[in-house]
């Protein structure tokens, strides 16, 4: 079993050293707690609201800024997922996200399945999740867990129902027979109100927890779970697709027939 | 506006002439109330828990069978779409469906989308449903209401969930911006019993309306909305599609890096 860990957390907007404390605080309880995967929001360090492109810059950071180094050592053997605003080599600002682990490498790039020593891990950010295409390639890629660290801004949906992005996420985990863990953020930011609707969902698409009144989110998952695809003696996930049917959905062009 | 109504039938298992009455009957209660699109059950004509091919066989149809044309005449303005076991020219049974209008016309190839008098209608069957690609295929192949004759057996689910493939449904109607009517059976068959979860989903992902004691259910939907795939004014989740970042999906390879 791997120990997940979702901390939905509320960072401060613009201020780069307050979430830098706040993230290595909650890294540090989840691994004090037994978490061997820990996903942090989306742009956890840096707040998401920004009143302008210089304000975004201000807290803008590379793959080499030392916080990750901060991650890494506060993880041990754990792995953290967690997104952050990245000042790219071009000069331009991204929504990114970081998987580090003991080696302290963090990687920015979304769709490919990163080998960890708990599984293979995905990672998708906010939108990224509303596109089928996106968890069907990681699962295709042989993702047994999928991490969204997120930032849902609140919206209205009928009483009873989960948020529409958590319905997308036990959707995708059930097509797929993957596991997803969602992280959201908490707080209100310059009258932006999020969902706070941090999920950890199993491979047959059920929530199985959501963050209690910390913030932290936690499930013990046999990711081993998602590399069986059989849904009965005679269906299978992926090997049931029918590619030859679908529009190419990797070309460009109108597929309106 | 377009009424779109689903009849939630309990098919008998191998009696054409009971079930052939009975999708009749249905059809005619749906018109009368003012349907302009019927969704039937999945293997309406036929029930479902065959005991062996041969039984099958013993109720498998064609396109040409009369049926469809009583169908068609009792449609009237409005299109009827459900399952039915056909005999193909080849010679061997197919779960399929049909899509019949005042041409009285039947066509039972699943992902295409067909433009009718209300716009562009979408056909899956059961099972299909589980595949975002094929949800994916027909919205960029314009329809604007999907329709999915099944006969979801029963699973667990957790209280107070909707059925999973009910989840499906919402999540692809979201992420699609389409309109989604499921039409499952009622009943139970040789020790199945059916989740009846017959739902109409609108555009945003919601259910809007259930079967009622009865088996009906009906919405009135504005299906032109379903082509403005525009969720905000800077995003469309048709537009926003990174093919490039996809897996080959409609590739056979293993896609496994």
């Amino acid at each position: 079993m791997t120990r997940v860990t979702c901390c939905q957390l509320a960072p401060q907007i613009a201020d780069l050293e307050a979430n830098r404390a706040l993230a290595l605080g909650a890294i540090r309880g989840a691994v004090a707690a037994g978490a061997e995967i820990v996903v942090l929001p989306e742009l956890t360090t840096s707040g998401y609201c920004f009143d302008s492109r210089e304000e975004a810059a201000s807290v803008a950071v590379t793959p080499a800024h030392p916080l990750f180094g901060e991650w890494a050592a506060a993880a041990g053997d754990a792995v953290i997922a967690g997104g952050f605003c990245e000042l790219g080599d071009d000069g331009l600002l991204y929504n990114s996200a970081a998987l580090v682990d003991r080696d302290g490498e963090p990687g920015d790039s979304a769709p490919p399945a990163v080998e960890t020593a708990f599984g293979s891990v995905g990672i998708l950010i906010c939108y990224d999740l509303e596109f089928p295409e996106l968890t069907r390639s990681l699962a295709l890629r042989g993702a047994d867990l999928i991490v969204v660290p997120t930032n849902w801004p609140l919206v209205p949906r009928p009483s009873g129902e989960h948020p529409p992005e958590v319905i997308a996420a036990m959707a995708a985990a059930r097509a797929n027979h993957v596991f997803i863990a969602c992280c959201d953020r908490a707080g209100e930011e310059r009258g932006t109100a999020w969902t706070a609707g941090t999920v950890l969902v199993d491979e047959y698409g059920w929530v199985v927890a959501e963050a209690d009144g910390d913030g932290v989110a936690t499930a013990d998952f046999d990711l081993s779970r998602a590399r069986d695809k059989e849904i009965g003696p005679r269906n299978d996930v992926l090997a049931d697709r029918r590619p030859e049917l679908y529009v190419s959905l990797t070309d460009r062009e109108d597929a309106r027939v």
